[in-house]
């Protein structure tokens, strides 16, 4: 668990304590504490799948050309695309275009979720982090199905932790580029909101405890290239924040 | 390990010997052994991710009226579509039109593949088995998308077995739906064969151990209903029936 003071996410001001076991069933700690700078933070979570949400933002729907959808647009990222906070985020050499796409994710708590509704959706959820749904654009476009587009090694950055105190309704999601504000959107724009996208999933794929859903991204989407460092900053969350670099 | 007179697949005639451990470094008996009819198979593998190729086969592409790609089109199925032999495949209550797809699995063995060439591709493979990539063909057209289409629970049967002692290179590939053949087809006829899935799959995801590719479907798909029971029939590997029921 990370802590410091209400709303920072300075890492100076924040300290790690250490939790007992697995935290799905309540979470104990153990009395071991650290200063946050001394920590390498790894993904706060391997889940069993990462569902994405397509086109769940009007405004990114439309600068991609695309109508919003009537019913959540799914698909799937492998569990090999996970990286954590500060791992590179590496290009593959057979595409041109690589983009961010900053999203809020939702980690799915013990109890699972299989043909949960809307109303009992929210008992489903263990908490939130910031995710990059990166993206080989040029191949998106070119192969009509994601999976590859989004399924490249590094494509998932996960983190920087799980926050179980956060309000879905209406946080700020930005994706940054080199301290540059380059999506700034915001969670109640959303076309299927959190509670929605967690019942419609469980209707079709049993959800595991820590399995994990992409809410999907702002419009601004744009592109990375080798040097730069992009951030997903969510309100009320803390930013997650790669490198980028050629593939070794 | 289930063995028998060469080149069977009678169940009266086959009797399974129990391993020890993983079998990916070595394959080690304990020394029990039990008659097939005694025993219930649950799924042989339970792989982290499970990637599938769409329109392998030029006739099966040609009767969903696709093109033939210029390069493996790749799709993924979460682990929890997997079942095993005689496992019920449950029909959603939000398609009218669930179909049959027989294929060959590729199962990663011990090493892995990560970024593995054509020619090294066979040194990543542990063995094969029978899938039927089950797909709800009409949601496959209207969300364009295959995840939900291929992603319900118990979309993904796999067994009854792993072979590994299988020539990938012209084996019969069928499906049967009541004992009536409606796919018959070879994956001498693949697009793209068994290396080059491989080794293309893991140029852009890294291959875990035990991790499943499905190597696309011949012609002949078509619809199943509550009541059937469907078998794919792999040539020197086996067959693997499942009934036919709606959701519970």
């Amino acid at each position: 668990a990370v802590e410091g003071p209400a709303g920072t996410d300075d890492p100076e001001a924040l300290t790690i304590a250490e939790l007992e076991g697995v935290p799905f069933s309540g979470i104990r700690y153990t009395g071991e504490r650290w200063a946050l700078a001394d920590v390498e933070l790894l993904p706060p979570i391997l889940p069993s799948k990462v569902v994405g949400v397509g086109r769940n933002y009007a405004a990114h729907a439309s600068e991609l050309g695309n109508e919003v959808p009537s019913a959540p647009l799914l698909f799937l990222k492998p569990p090999t695309s996970i990286i954590g906070p500060g791992a590179p985020i590496r290009l593959p050499i057979d595409s041109k275009q690589v983009e961010h796409e900053a999203e809020l994710a939702i980690v799915i708590g013990g109890r699972g979720a299989r043909q949960v509704s809307r109303e009992d959706a929210l008992k489903s959820i263990f908490g939130y982090t910031c995710a990059n749904d990166v993206t080989a654009r040029d191949q998106q476009r070119s192969d009509v199905q994601f999976t590859r587009a989004k399924g490249y090694d590094s494509f998932c950055p996960l983190g920087p932790w799980i926050e179980t105190d956060f309000d879905y309704a209406d946080a700020g999601v930005q994706a940054l580029v080199n301290d540059v504000v380059k999506q700034d959107g915001r969670t109640k724009d959303m076309i299927f909101d959190v509670p929605t996208l967690v019942s419609y999933v469980s209707h079709v794929m049993t959800l595991l405890p820590g399995d994990v859903i992409l809410t999907g991204t702002p419009a601004g989407v744009g592109p990375i290239v080798a040097g730069d460092a992009v951030s997903v900053r969510i309100e009320g969350l803390g930013t997650l924040t790669n490198p980028v670099a050629n593939r070794a």
